[in-house]
């Protein structure tokens, strides 16, 4: 067995968990070599069971922690998938952080979130074995494991504007407490980040540590006039070595040194900002100390521990390589290893072949689209390659915009490109796409701008907990004028959909679905006004109208199965179009008994919702039953897990709609014992 | 009459139309005043169809059609109210740029869009007679109005991404248009501009000229970060004149000249940057042309004139006056007659007397609970005044919290407050807190977090038109996991509810209420749950069960009254709390024949849809009829004027409630005739 972290190599035998192999390194320097290998049965992270465990070790014990934890890393991540490469960039940060804050009295504020596994390391939690998994460690802080975690939100940009609270609640109630925040350079394209900056610069007497970590890239490498700047940030050789020449130069020269002197004193900011471009932060009022390399954790301490002296707001800039250490991440252009599934630790391949996805069926149909039409253009945020355009930008580069994480300018902007006379195709994660809500509203409904939004990961995406699942589009986009959404059952509807979203010129249009996998076809056998019919119920007075929404069309048509078999049947009907509920519903409402909808979606004002009110607004009284996701953050488990949970499985509705029609009908006399044989039926 | 726009005043004989008086000028300079007296009979105004008829207009006549319209926008605002103080601040401004650019073959954008008065009178819109009136103009911009006009919604900080998208679109298409987008200083707090300008610095090739109309202000002086920037610009004495001099310096010593111009040349940005503190805009990558002088017509159509040939995004920084001219407006440190209902034009003091608004119920509310409790802080988001918080701000200047236009920094940053143990009010108008829904959700809400978010002018505003109206709120945080949402009907109400709210320390509350004066108090005749009986059926049987949400009990009341009439007996309850769903809810439903829900909100995903989803989950299946706003964008007009439009007056609620009772219990058997006469009943 060869490979893994850079710098380290795994030897025979097998290991059998992380700690548990023979590691020889390849770093130089005999000292911590020798000591490494003194101490190689009992590992130093084994030892650190908090912060303070930190505290008593050397600088060279430091380095082989570092190298511990990566190993542990690539070795646990690659078994369960997860955030690999910004765990591997922020390694000795994280180590420098704990060394030099006091968690739980100082906050460590992580943003994102999916860089806190090393976090997660030092705070006492080395059981990696169920990551993201029921019943595990969760793939980002969480209060319920460790008061060491604070923001449980996966949402990017937060951290700075929960650093500014805390910090004012701390200077409120003179708390004797520090608050440092960690920033990817792509956070800090997102609004809310600006926003923060800009109250946190305003009160110069509030100490708040910022901590960007500056690795060049969000999921993909960060774009825009930011980018830039960090670039030549980056770039600047030392400002002090400039510094001391300049000064030295000035004070040679007395008759030019004196009035240059005045200019410069005239400058607000002196000769500082001139020599090292750092202008921005300073320009706002924000202390700035940079740029650190962020895998010397010797220069970290020195510049956090200077940070944390500083009695007032301060940047300090460090420089780190997401993916750090690891081969297949360190070489992987695309996302350095972002997050992965389960993989092979030494060449960083999937251990599972990729099966068709969603995502892969709309980035494909988007080329099509692309050639067939000129005025398609297509928007990312920052997610180029996770929401599948990167085939859509490499044919057609002009036609592509990258935003950076900027939902909100997403949206505004493709408002700005449709009043220009192009389509505009926004392709997002559905839950974040909640952060553009007042601009799909107020922007590109209110002005009926023909723009096409495409929310992937919608419905449970599981794993990744609660700020990840796709759960509120679908309410969220009913309360928007004029809005139309489409949820596609399987990938010919996804192809059928999406072009008939993109020939809505008047109106904002949008494309939903499923993270992962796309199943199989599920064939219509007939039509009803705009609705597909998925199966019909084999009778005139039919009992149940099913309603499903999107890929839940495999299990209802296994409900109206379990139906069939205790007599109940069953029409079931797939919208394609949820929003607006079809004029054919009330009329083909009306014909059944009981109306059920199931949607991937929170129940409260979803599809369930709207159908339950064009139902009454027909005056059709027709009692409802709408199953959907319950109105609760969801924990981490896997997607089956989580639906077994909330009851949307086929066995559960069917339960639950047999109890209902015989109450309601009262043609059938049911026990307890009936209903519990639906269950029985599918088995 | 004397008074009015600074450097006019006017006399008799009285006006009746604001160029139909006699006007004599204060302002120095024979010419002027000679060319204005030949000409006072045509006013310069009344010449200008469109902005192409500026084109023959010498300086002298530009600086009078500047006075022009101040005196204009001083006679119609004061007669209708509207946004004053801002479109006085721009009037030369809005001149250069009709000037330079050619609309609608250029686009010009306004921001936020309540500064667009003056774009109206020069592009062929000067009968103000019925602004923000129903049939009148819109006080914003509006597609309908005009081909000059583009962006209609008056949420703040969008411009800059509809410029981008609208530039991209120009780019792609090879057509010849320009895009110049004005933004005050106070929208550039908003991340939607940051996420703006991070991108169209971006592309150094694509054209776009930004306008920061500077004036120190949003409603109020805007803060933070950028705000201290934005004054180092002003107070810097031209680069011009530094960059000259240390040029000469440096040539006229070479020995110290050679290295210092190695040592500028190595820094990226140069000597330009260093002497002219512009830097946060160049370090973004944006050209910066400023500040200039913005009641300068000259100085602004020269900078204009040079953005518009550079081939680039460029910002063009302009120094204004909110205000100025109209002496009231200038000395108003407040914020300077930004929104204001009727005036006498000489004093701008209001022609009503100012009655108990729901805001200051607040307001005062607040002041009392801040002495009860230390633990209580204030946040706004640059609306101190409007939202009622200006007397908690004096007695408390530690506790109130103005994070500029940001309101996903209100939200999150509140969550950050909460987690530091202390319990934030955040008060805002309930349209804007659509911008941060995700931080309500995913920090607020995930977290747990005691946040009381205030809202004020929720329900129908009117006059503002589309995107003031406050009707998402009651849809866009049922939602929400957790959150906790009341909507007082009175003034004893409120403060109680808010008390409640504020006593919530493990989850969001909400209080909202509706714009303008509060209603006489409505007593509750019982209580069941935790609702207040409004009014008792007078029956064992009663046939209507109608909630009523918030301010709309009046109506309720009436409603009940009128179907009494009819001989339909009613139950009217206030659930006081409409999220969650009361428990008692259900039951009480069960012993009406109908329920009927009025909410001053969007039908789609309100009230009315989380009581019929609670309804059918406790499998109580009678009829509900759910009242509310259609969902659609609505147009100005007034309050009363829009409730008629939509239904949502009594006799409309009480005819329709008829025919459902008529239909549905069988009992009554009407005849179109007998429902016509609810609404004569109510003669």
């Amino acid at each position: 067995m060869k490979g893994g972290a850079a710098g380290v190599t795994y030897d025979a035998p097998p290991a059998r968990g992380p700690h548990e192999r023979n590691i020889r390194l390849d770093r130089p320097g005999e000292r911590s070599t020798q000591l490494y290998c003194k101490e190689a049965r009992v590992p130093l992270l084994t030892r650190i069971r908090g912060p303070r465990d930190l505290d008593g070790l050397t600088p060279e014990q430091l380095d082989e922690l570092a190298e511990e934890i990566r190993t542990f890393l690539v070795d646990a991540v690659s078994k369960t998938g997860g955030h690999l490469g910004p765990n591997l960039g922020v390694v000795e940060l994280t180590i420098a952080l704990h060394r030099v804050f006091d968690s739980p009295k100082d906050k460590v504020l992580w943003d994102t979130g999916h860089q806190a596994y090393v976090h997660k390391l030092l705070t006492g939690r080395q059981d990696f074995s169920k990551l993201r998994a029921k019943g595990g460690l969760s793939g980002y802080p969480s209060r319920a494991e460790s008061e060491h975690d604070v923001i449980e939100n996966s949402h990017a940009s937060t951290v700075l504007g929960w650093a500014d609270g805390i910090a004012k609640a701390n200077q409120l109630l003179k708390r004797d407490s520090h608050v440092v925040a960690v920033i990817g350079d792509g956070a800090l394209t997102g609004g809310m980040a600006w926003e923060a900056l800009n109250n946190i610069a305003d009160a110069k007497d509030r100490p708040l540590v910022i901590v960007v970590n500056d690795n060049e890239r969000s999921y993909a490498p960060t774009i825009g006039g930011l980018a830039n700047h960090l670039a030549t940030l980056r770039t600047t050789d030392g400002y002090e070595r400039f510094l001391a020449r300049t000064k030295e130069m000035l004070e040679r020269t007395p008759v030019v040194g004196k009035p240059l002197y005045d200019t410069l004193h005239g400058a607000k900011k002196g000769l500082k900002d001139f020599i090292a471009p750092q202008g921005m932060f300073e320009d706002l009022g924000l202390k700035y100390v940079g740029p650190i390399d962020g895998h010397d954790i010797q220069a970290l301490e020195s510049a956090l521990a200077r940070a944390k002296r500083f009695n007032g707001p301060v940047i300090v800039h460090c420089l780190t390589e997401k993916g750090r250490g690891y081969k297949p991440a360190e070489q992987d252009e695309a996302d350095r290893f972002h997050g992965i599934g389960p993989i092979h630790p030494d060449t960083g391949l999937p251990i599972k072949a990729a099966a068709q996805s969603w995502t892969s069926v709309f980035g494909d149909e988007m080329v099509k689209l692309g050639h067939e039409r000129e005025d398609i253009v297509a928007i990312t945020a920052a997610m180029l390659q996770p929401v599948g355009l990167k085939k859509f930008a490499e044919v057609f580069p002009d036609r592509i915009y990258d935003v950076g994480i900027a939902e909100q300018h997403a949206a505004v902007s493709a408002a700005g490109l449709a009043t220009g006379g192009l389509h505009p195709v926004f392709a997002v994660y559905a839950t974040f796409l909640n952060r553009a809500f007042d601009q799909v509203l107020m922007d590109v409904a209110l002005h009926k701008c023909g723009v096409t939004f495409v929310l992937d990961r919608a419905g449970v995406t599981g794993d990744d907990g609660a700020s990840h699942n796709g759960m509120w589009d679908m309410s969220m986009l009913q309360i928007v004028p004029g809005l139309r959404l489409a949820a596609p059952r399987d990938a010919d509807q996804l192809r059928a959909q999406l072009r008939e979203a993109v020939a809505v010129e008047d109106a904002p249009t949008v494309v939903r679905y499923s993270k992962g996998v796309v199943g199989p076809a599920v064939p219509a056998v007939g039509r009803v006004g705009g609705m597909d019919v998925l199966r019909e119920p084999g009778t005139d007075r039919p009992d149940v109208l099913l309603v499903s929404v999107g890929a839940l069309a495999p299990m209802c048509l296994e409900v109206a199965e379990l139906l069939q078999k205790q007599g109940i049947s069953t029409t079931v009907v797939d919208p394609r179009w949820v929003k607006p509920v079809d004029e054919a519903m009330a009329p083909l409402a009306e014909r059944h008994r009981v109306v059920v909808t199931v949607e991937d979606n929170s129940r409260v004002g979803g599809v369930g919702s709207a159908i339950a009110q064009a139902l009454r607004d027909a005056g059709v009284d027709v009692p409802l039953r709408d199953f959907g996701i319950p109105p609760r953050f969801l924990d981490h488990a896997s997607r089956a897990e989580v639906l077994a949970e909330i009851g949307l499985t086929a066995p559960d509705i069917a339960r639950q709609v047999t109890g209902l029609v015989a109450r309601i009908d009262g043609r059938y006399e049911r026990t307890a014992s009936d209903v519990d044989s639906v269950e029985a039926a599918r088995d």
